[in-house]
């Protein structure tokens, strides 16, 4: 099962657990990937950023990627990202030789002008081999490389298997606008879009054109919804049940201590053993967590599945 | 008026109104000036980031500070961050002599050590004169400075005239924490703290010892009623208040295009007559004006302040 | 005498002289300007960054300009650089008013995308008036903005008023030859190239094709030798003379001191009264100024301009 | 033997040499630590930047460490930075398992407060273990990064293994006076300070206390000789050798082709047999190499080492 341009759904970008001494918990993977079969994501995205990608080594990165995919019968997406092409390319073969249905490749913070973005995603292309599917993880906030529509339409134009865009620009819905538009001028082939950024704007960038959502939001139920609803043109609703979840999402997009709100929460659902993270880590003070919990509270009035258990 | 250390409340960063063709709308200026104090508002904060500031010359800079100043009774801080100290003198000068509390100082981008950042702080202080009451401006996500809670004690220890910190980190609610956990110990005497960053976090900055709120959102009545309802301990009805206006809130939060949806909306409340912006500037395409509708809409039926006209 | 694509030769940055107590002093603005006509400098650059442009308000800029101007019958540029377009177009019209050549325009450093450089060069055209001639600023090393050869060629396609290029960019020997390159195969209309950098490669850039140098070292008549040995094919005595004055030039084109070095020099030339920075400075330790005078020992061997005396 | 406080002397950086076809060149690794011994270098440091080490999988940067330390009976300083904890500790474990004398260690550059860099290296030290003696990396133009000498004192105070410092601040003879004074006034005990930045300021580095160099030159022979004859008071000789290789320093010191350049050289040289890197490389123009060889033409006047057959 191959990476394709018309994928689109819910891919979460999954957490990789951790037990309390920081060895890899193998059964809570097992468990978030059930998770995520159950809950109707149409893919899955492991060793991304929020998957602590960069504190595993490569015979933990291999490991991972091959759990998540051996669990799972969704196509699963690899991130592969790495300083240089050698580990890229070797991280890129292992997860496709285990079934992984594409891998995706952010760029590397020193990328400054449009051509060394698409320069550089050329070399990534020959590195890891043309057959295998790409998404361009498209996150400026993170990597301070600022891709302009031109340059993702260049990128898509000289690599067929190209096939996604990991969009999570801030401000992003004109670039969403933009790209479709390119896609309906002719001058760009269709891709797939899905949208991370924590979330924050999923409700506008599905009606912009976005085919789904590729971010770890602690209730990744909300995403399905949200998409589904936009999809069946219930856009009333789709804001109804975004918005209600909006306080916990903005509370759990913070940069650097977002992903120690996601794992407690993940925890608190009982979908992860512990919320321990590799370092350097963001932790939660006493203060944030009893505020991770008023927010929980607050959203289970209006969604049942936010009722864990005190 | 000087500005003092009990500051509190809610201090709008009042946008710079402009006519369509470039020049400054006095009128409007003397409008929102009146609105704000109308709604509650204890202070206000002209020539911020979000005041366009940049986009002023040095006599348009001093003539709107002044009229900002003379319309209203309340305190006016006037930011004064300019790339060298000359300029900052003399804008500093020209503001309190037209009757500014105190003066706003955002820190250069170029600062890198803790040291650099106290030692910028004290030839500021040198500069504008030790009796000229100052707010830091701690604004990491756009100044790309980061001050740790021991460099902002620092600050306040050496520079006696410094009594207020807009706080605008991102995460920052444990930065308010250490803070007032400094003046619990003794090792820090009291400044006002208000918080910036569009208010995404108000709702909780209050509950961590925040004083109060010093940002632009367009609609600065929800700042005024989330800050007396946490001082009365409403926390449900703070939090009911907040909620609602969220979605919006996080719309104008987007940077590059923010002070275009703020603009918009405040020129759709009637409280200015022209989003014009000068350049450079984000602008509002149709469909991101037809969001920001649908918002004010949705907001509506919580909150009636936001049923404007179509 | 406007300035125009046949520029060549040397244009000194000129310091901006101060006395000690900041003031600026202009005596020794009128002897470093009859200095520069003296030693056979084709045109002279003030207000640049090393001109300490930054730390002047509005009304002293337009002072140091104009007595600039008035002092020498050679071209001068006046740097315009700015963090808004009023005060660019402010000090453009005084600075032309006043009789400059043209000015030079440095792009703000919040600027990423090839788009955004080529956008904010059109919009600083329309703030100054297209009639007057402007340089373009390439300082990625300072200002972190990358201009590929082709945003160079885009601007000066788009801007009739674009006659020169500060080249400083570091490696920047290729990009020469691209931009020579673009004129030969009719790409690009011919514009003049003047190298910054400290001089720190101009005996190659030279070689390379570029017109000449501007930039401020301490012994401009080195800069002006190289120039005009390059033109008269004196390949090895060019190089000679460079290399003299190498480790003293490495010297002074250290970031951050490097102006206290270039000062310190003048200064003991006996070409401005005294060293003095406005602050933020960076000062010489006595260690510092010993070395500077060893290195003019050295350099008085080879080169007898340099034997200053004690 | 492992790496202590008292270092000195020259550690070249070594590169990894690679054939056309992009696999490691292991004989041109046995010729280049053959000559680094010969030569009189006192150690040796592998796999940093200008290794390329970014550029190697896991598997390979084990087996570049192992051969070169197997190769020589200098010291081999390794190093080892990473995106994360795991594969750093992985290949400190390695490369000391096989004979190491310490390992290297740069900051990541998200890193901005002064804590935040004393908390970095406290983690990285707990991660590789506390008996590994490990250098401290100051590049801030490469890593962005910057120590004051102060936090460089909290970091040597804090891990009893930290033992040197690769010194490449620009500027930075400040700094090494500084840390010098630290150890004279008793708050910090001594360490070793060996120089990078491509030897730019290795003249008076050593004059201000620097215990040597540290640094790719492809002519390391002048690094051993300006240390060795600033060691016996013989300043004038030490400049001379200095200067007559500055032209070529200079060049080869440029960011982005600097590597080019010096495997150029090297290749000209006949200690490497390519000078192929792996992708992304900076490489050199027909014009680059022409330039290089004049200059190296030039340094043959001077010094015979630099005559290499054309």
């Amino acid at each position: 099962m191959r990476l394709s341009p018309d994928a689109r759904g819910v891919y979460p970008i999954a957490p990789t657990p951790f037990l309390p001494d920081g060895r890899i918990d193998e059964a809570s993977i097992d468990r978030i990937t059930d998770f995520y079969g159950e809950i109707g994501a149409t893919g899955l995205t492991v060793l991304g950023v929020m998957g602590e990608a960069p504190k595993l080594d490569g015979a933990e990165s291999a490991a991972v990627a091959s759990r998540f995919i051996r669990r799972t019968r969704l196509p699963v997406i690899v991130g592969v990202s790495a300083p240089g092409f050698a580990a890229m390319a070797g991280l890129a073969k292992t997860a496709m030789d285990a079934g992984a249905a594409g891998v995706m490749i952010a760029p590397p913070s020193s990328l400054r002008t449009d051509d060394q973005i698409v320069g550089y995603y050329a070399q990534a292309v020959e590195a890891i081999g043309r057959d295998v599917p790409f998404v361009i993880q498209d996150y400026p906030l993170s990597f301070t490389v600022v891709m302009t529509p031109g340059v993702i339409r260049r990128i898509v134009s000289d690599n067929p298997s190209c096939v996604m865009l990991k969009h999570e620009d801030w401000p992003g819905l004109e670039k969403i606008s933009a790209l479709r538009g390119f896609q309906r001028d002719g001058s760009m082939r269709p891709i797939s879009i899905l949208c991370g950024n924590g979330g924050l704007f999923l409700d506008f960038e599905c009606e912009r054109g976005a085919d789904g959502a590729m971010t770890g939001y602690a209730f990744p139920e909300m995403l399905v919804d949200v998409v589904r609803l936009t999809a069946a043109a219930e856009r009333g609703q789709a804001h109804d049940v975004f918005d209600a979840h909006l306080p916990l999402l903005r509370y759990e997009q913070q940069p650097g201590i977002g992903l120690a709100v996601r794992k407690y929460v993940l925890m608190r659902r009982g979908l992860i053993a512990s919320d321990a993270q590799r370092r350097p880590a963001g932790g939660l003070s006493p203060a944030a967590r009893a505020e991770v919990d008023f927010l929980l509270g607050r959203l289970a009035r209006h969604d049942a599945r936010a009722a864990v258990a005190a």
